[in-house]
Formats: structure tokens, C-alpha cells, sequence
């Protein structure tokens, strides 16, 4: 009795894997990541075996304190444990070295990296020089893929769904990211219309517009005034309007009210609409906001460490007992030998 | 048959309570603490299966290694894991949030918080901002509660009580908060006769005397020899007196060696005395006396890491396998359901 | 019957021990170390069920990633913990301090030491004032015990021996201390011929060339073109020849090439030659070399996280279940008593 041959589950796919961006991440396995994450929130004790003596590096050339506790929590949470520096460790001597030799060493330590540098593509170089999988931690303005797998699944976590959405954008879309990577990543699920709300001087740059005009079920429209589109969206993602983006400091206190969102715009949104923000907020988001069910922020906190369990679990290839794609995977390997 | 409802033990009263200071925790918890530190002392395998699971979170905005590695050591002896981050490592996003932000943050990833600021008040508005337990570690000139569950779990473990004794202060009284705070603690057991070796620029604040003062079983007298006294101390509680704190140069020559302990003063102690110090020394102690067997300081620092494991235990709620307080308050739970 | 009392195996003699140089290691507890280093790279399974509820503290008063992350690995995957400092977080509190304070300190927390200072004779302090052992993590330009464990394991795993070999060592022979220990360790194990490779102005030091004098089974030529002897060696050692060390610009141009590892040098060099080096690694071995099955030098970073599992657990005193010496050596402590 001959099987046939399935195409390969995210389970087999994702193992050894480095993520850079999540280009290389396909719609099943961001499916499978989904779910992944929902599992183990559900089911913490399994969590906890998952990865037993599996080893994280978190390699953090520049400090970034949120986004370096997430990545150590999720592997605690998985069972496993974390070496490391954070910026201020580095000793002058790995600073004379190259990123790929430092990743060469550490490939001799650990089962897999997080790693975060300032300069763009500081992870690609390092994915290739690793024999252990990379996952990009933010490397300079370029790419911050857990960021966005974050977002995803808070979006996810609120409507069920990551398709037929109204998304506003809202602050500095020009420098920001987080918003570049969300956009891009939703029309790749389709049936998206944003709502791109900044400053004429904090425009959404153009290659990034390409992304929704290649995206047929995808519209975008670009707007000014937030509380004048707030009541149409079902996610309005919040981003912080830097003082130094604008060209003089009359347009910048002219137009920063318009960009913090308080009580008074929120009376005019919908009473399921999610307020994202990658964090940290400064005072775009008025704090008597933080008890609003709408505010899903901490939430997607959450739902990032969530998402790095079970990024990290799959890159490793560590199946999560219990977890029923994961066995279904380990039946077809052992049925296909 | 109806069973009476037992007044709230320890175990479930302080279950998900912080502890910003020491005021909040009751003698009868005081004692509970005392007793647990004690057990896991004598029994590390049963420690080590009380917190599988569970991660604190250290955030030390300001550096205080041996405060920190206590913390630390303390939950990995309870089988649980840590992350955090200390001063140095901070990135400037961080930097830039509200501390409120920060633990809204992290208690998505952790079980409990440890945190040392160097602001007054930063632990009371995390504590109220965070959705897990705080516990102060230091905030300024302010308090510093484990500090004296240190101080407190070392006297009884000579003493084999906390009242019925002569406690000597010596060095800075003026600035010394951890001097204060065992003052206030110990007025609370009662029948403690204080006496307060200082320089006159560096007596004891009113609003301390005052708390001996309204409790009518403890006295104090106001010295300025440490020799003339060690004879009749119990305790001698050391602390640093810094070239700073004096008007001038001539009256901190002059002072100085009146309140450097040395073999010569240890001559006119007792023999049961305790030395106590809440480190680190620079030179207020000759090092010669460390083999002394009445030096207490590095004991002091084993029972605040034990403290620290009851604490830590405590706030989380894991009850502590085979600690009968703990089992006994389980079962009355079960009765009561 | 009676027992004829065994000498003490190394398990029984490295129990409780600091190692601050080589020198205290014997030749058998070389051996042994070397054995079970082995052992836990073939059982890693084993290894982690050797240290569970043991701490490591790691105290490094001035940085070295690879070295720190290489202690704190090893007891990870020893089933163990770690807790520690990296030079930037250092409170200015304990910089305040003694080291034999803040390792009286840590002696309360901790089982094990590894310690790297920047001034010679800390770690020989440091181990005098704890009551647990002390591993030298680097004290200045003085030891480094671990990077030369790291070194002869390397070369015991590329030729299955330690003597009768042809070692070459290039570079910066007068200021390397690997340089210095490795030499001075191969000679113990005798019958070793050295070709010293250096310009004339970083020639190998007297006292060092004293080790080989004394060793009538070693020899040594010094020689300062590495071409021309590369074909007679099976162990080229790589170093830094750092241009702070020339006395003027001139020489260290005509100087450096000569130093630098390359294909075209290579071609001259035997088919089994290993090519070690202590890293960081500047531009004396080109990149393009890594994949040359001679390159050694990752291998050499595994091997040292190996030979620290190794040290670590013997000096806790814990037994490596399944390790036959550990075994047998539990049963001559069962019979003895």
C-alpha cells in the first residue's frame, strides 16, 4: 500500500528555517504559527515541554529591552533556556569581530538566535554564517518580522479573521517599520482597505503603496484628519509622530493633537474596534485609554510573546505535545520511512 | 456540619499582594515568612519544586548587583526562571516609556516583578499599574523591604526571637533608610531596648524616634561612643558613615575611627553578640573580623536570599510541597469550597 | 576483607577545588576531564540530569561574551543555572567593594565561580575568600586556564593524542598567554616539538622557553617565516599580531602578511593539519578558509564549552550519570566507608 507523498506541513517546513522577513514565511505557515500560538495559550503545561534543554541565544548588538524579554520568556515558557548580551555587554572584543564570526561561536552554544543589530542586513549575513536558525530581532530601519506576527495575531485574536477589514494607519507612515510590514503582510491575506492617516510630510512612501495596488481585493485611501475616518475602521494602528520628522516646529504643534488619540476621537469609533501600537507609547495614546476594552496594545504584548513560543519551537523543529498538526506531522514522517 | 471560615492565613493573604513596604505585611504574615524561609532552608529538593514555571521579572533601573543576584538566585532555587534587565542594558525606548508602561508590559511575560528605581514612589506606582505582584527592591531614599526581612530573619535565627533585646545602631542614622526601616519593623515585636551610636551630625530623624517613642515596651538612648556601649548589645546593626554627610573635613578625621569596628571594640562585647552590616562594607568593619563567629553579615546575606524564596513563593501563591502551613491552608481552601 | 584505600580517582580530587591555574590540574585529572568531556558531548541527555538545582555564578568584572557565554552554556546544559554580572552592569556599589566581599557574597548564592578580572591575582584572591570553587575566567594578562583545556581538547580530538606532535605557534608569542599556557601545558605531556613563529620583535618569552628546556622529550627551533615551516606541522596555533606592538609603522607592514593564514599558505600544509586559534580573530586567518577541513578553530570553541561541562560538574562534585569513572569512584566512597 503505497502513501502518497503529502506536500511538506509547516511542521517540516519551518524546521531550520531562519526568518529575516516574513517574505519567506508562506500563508500556511503563518496559518500554522497562528494556531500554534493559540495552543499554547491554551495549554501552558504542554508549552512547557516542548523545547526541554533547548538553548536561545539572544544576540542584541543594540538594546531593545521589550522585544529581548519576549524572545527570552517565550523560550522559558517552552521549557527551554537563554544565554545572551544586551548592547551594554558587548566586551570591545566581540565588537572587533564580525557578525558572522560571532554567530559562528555562538552556532556552537546554542539551538537557535534572536538576534538584533543596527545595521540593515546585519541578519541575512548572519542566518547564512549560522548553522543554527536565525530569527531577525529588527536589523536598522529594515525588517522587524515578529513585530508583525504580532499584529497579525492580535488582529487575528480580536475578529476571527485577517481578511475583509478596514485598517487605519495613523502617525508617521513614512519612517515607521512596523506599519510597512503590516501592510505588506495584510495583502497577502487580501480583502484589506486602509485608511493610510498622517501628515502630508509622513505619507505611506510609495513602494509601499505598490503592495495594495498590486493586491486586487485591496484598496487604500489616504487621509488627514483621524477623527474624521476613525467610525469606519475595524483596526486603527497607532504610531508615534516623531518632533524631529517635521521641517519646522509651527507644523509640528499644529498638527500633533491630530495624532494622539484620547477620549474625544474615541467616542466616534466603533465599539468593537481594536487600537493597536507597537510600543513604547510616549503620549500618542492617552493613558485613561489603557481600561477602554478597545485598547488591544497590552494585548498584543501577549500575543507577540505567543507567536515567538511558537516561532521558536518550529524553527528548532521541537514538536508541541498535544498539538495536533505537530502529531499529524510526525505520523506522515514516520509512515513516509 | 459547618465548618467555621478561618481567618485568612498567610498563604492566601499574601497571595497576589505586593509588597512596596514592609507597613503592608502583618506580624502574623511576618512570622509565616520567618517560618517558610526556614523550611527552605532545610529543605532545598521541596524549594526546588515550588515554582516550576514561573519567571520573575528583575527590573532594576538603576544597578544594585548583590540586591539583584538575590532576587534572582531566589526564584531559580524555587525551580522557576528569571528575565530581566539591570540599568545598564536599558534601551533608550525604555528610557522614554512611563514605568507604568513598562510593567503593563512585562506582566504579560512574568509571574512577578522585582524592582529597584532610583525614584521615591516608582514601586508604589508600578505596583498599582502592574497585574502581577510587585515587590519593592529599593526606590531612592525610600524604602527597602526585603532589606529588613533580611536583617529581621537574621536576628532571630541568632536569638531564636525578634523582641527582649538590646539592638545597637551605629554609624549614619541621618540617611541610613535601611536603619530606619528595622526601627520601625522591630517597634512591632515589641520589648526592644534601641541605642543609637552616631555622630551628632548624623542622629536618628524625629519621625523614627517617634515610632519608638508610641510603643511603650521599647526604649532608646542616643550615644555617640560605640565602645562605651558594645558591652550591653545584643545586636549592633553597623552601617557606613560617608565623608559627605560632615560639615567638615576635621569633624570626619576626628569621628571616623570612633565608629570603624575593630578587635579592640569586639574586646568589650559579649560573646553572643551579632554583627550586623547590610553591605557592601568599605572599611566601617576590619576584615580580620569576618572569622569572628558574632559576624552576622554574610549570614544576613543567606537570609535574605531565604526571605526573598518565602516572599517570592508567597506573592506568586505556589504552595510550598510539604510545608505545613501551607498544606493546612490548602485544605481549609478545599473545606470552604 | 579488607579494601586497599585507592588513590584518589579525580573525581574525589577535583570535588571542591578552585582552578586558578593549570598547574593545580594533574595530568590525571587532565585526562579525566578530557574523558568526560567525551563522554557529554556522546550523552547530552545524561549531561543535563548532572547539575539539576546547582548555580553558576558568572562574574565578570570586565566583559568577554564568547568566554561568559561559554561558561553559562556548558552549565545549562549541565541541567544547572546561572545568575551573574558582565562588567556594564556592575552597581557602582560593588565596584566599591572588595572582591573578596562580593565572592563571600555570592558564596551564599551560588556553587560554583567562574570569575574574569582585569588585574592579575584576582582570581588567587577570589578563591581564597569563598567557600565554594573558583574557576579563573582570565585575570589580566595573567591565566586563563579554560581557553588551554579548550586548546588540548581540540588537538586530542583531531589526532587522538597529545604527544609526539609537531606544534606550531604563530603570532604574537611574547604577550599571548594561550600562547604561553598552552606551551608550558603540552610540555607536561611531553614529547612535543614547538616551531615558534614571530617576528624577531615578538619573540617567545625566557621563562617560557625554560618550560620546553626542562622537558628532555621537547624541543624547540624560532623561526620567523611560517611558509617556509608549515609543511612540518600537525597543529598550527593562530594569534593576533596587533600593530600597537611594532615599534614603528614600517615594520608591522612588512611584518603582517607574513602572519596572515591564506589559501596560498595552506596549499604548503600537510592534509591533516589543524588550524587552532583563541578568537576574536581579526584578518590573521582569511575567511575563506573556514571551510577547509583543517580549520579548527569552531571546533575549538564546541570542545571548550565541553571541557567547562566537564570542569564544572567535577569541581560541584556532582557525578555524571552513566560515566563509568564517576561510577566506579562512587563505589570505591561506598566500600570505603
Amino acid at each position: 500500500m503505497s502513501v502518497q507523498p503529502s506536500p511538506a506541513s509547516p511542521f517540516h517546513s519551518l524546521r531550520g528555517k531562519s526568518v529575516v522577513t516574513l517574505d519567506s514565511v508562506s500563508l500556511d505557515e503563518l496559518d500554522y504559527l497562528l494556531r500554534k500560538a493559540d495552543y499554547f495559550s491554551q495549554h501552558p503545561d504542554q508549552a512547557r515541554l516542548t523545547c526541554p534543554g533547548r538553548i536561545l541565544a539572544t544576540l542584541f548588538f543594540e538594546p531593545s529591552t521589550r522585544t529581548r524579554l519576549s524572545f527570552e520568556t517565550a523560550m522559558l515558557r517552552l521549557g527551554g533556556q537563554v544565554i545572551g548580551f544586551a548592547g551594554a555587554q558587548l566586551s570591545s572584543s566581540t565588537k572587533g569581530e564580525t557578525v558572522a564570526d560571532t554567530v559562528k561561536v555562538v552556532s556552537n552554544y546554542a539551538d537557535l538566535v534572536a538576534m538584533r543589530h543596527p545595521k540593515e542586513g546585519a541578519a541575512l549575513v548572519a542566518a547564512k554564517a549560522a548553522s543554527i536558525p536565525v530569527i531577525n530581532g529588527g536589523d536598522g530601519g529594515h525588517m522587524h518580522p515578529t513585530q508583525t506576527l504580532a499584529d497579525i495575531a492580535t488582529i487575528r485574536a480580536r475578529f476571527g479573521r485577517l481578511d475583509h477589514l478596514t485598517i487605519g494607519l495613523c502617525g508617521d507612515l513614512t519612517f515607521g517599520r512596523t506599519v510597512h510590514s503590516l501592510i505588506q503582510t495584510m495583502c497577502r491575506f487580501g480583502h484589506i482597505d486602509f485608511v493610510l492617516i498622517s501628515p502630508p510630510e509622513l505619507k505611506t512612501p510609495d513602494y509601499v503603496l505598490d503592495f495594495i495596488r498590486k493586491t486586487p481585493s485591496c484598496s487604500y485611501r489616504e487621509v488627514t484628519d483621524l477623527q474624521a475616518v476613525i467610525g469606519d475602521l475595524d483596526v486603527l494602528y497607532m504610531t508615534r509622530v516623531q518632533k524631529e520628522r517635521f521641517f519646522n516646529e509651527d507644523d509640528y504643534l499644529r498638527l500633533r493633537d491630530t495624532y494622539i488619540l484620547d477620549e474625544d476621537k474615541m467616542a466616534f469609533a466603533r465599539k468593537d474596534m481594536a487600537v493597536l501600537h507597537p510600543l513604547p507609547r510616549v503620549n500618542e495614546i492617552a493613558f485613561n485609554l489603557d481600561e477602554d476594552p478597545r485598547a488591544a496594545y497590552f494585548q498584543q504584548v501577549k500575543m507577540g510573546m505567543l507567536m515567538r513560543m511558537a516561532l521558536e519551537s518550529s524553527l528548532i523543529g521541537d514538536p508541541a505535545p498535544g498539538f495536533i498538526d505537530d502529531e499529524e506531522a510526525q505520523r506522515q514522517e514516520i509512515k513516509e520511512v
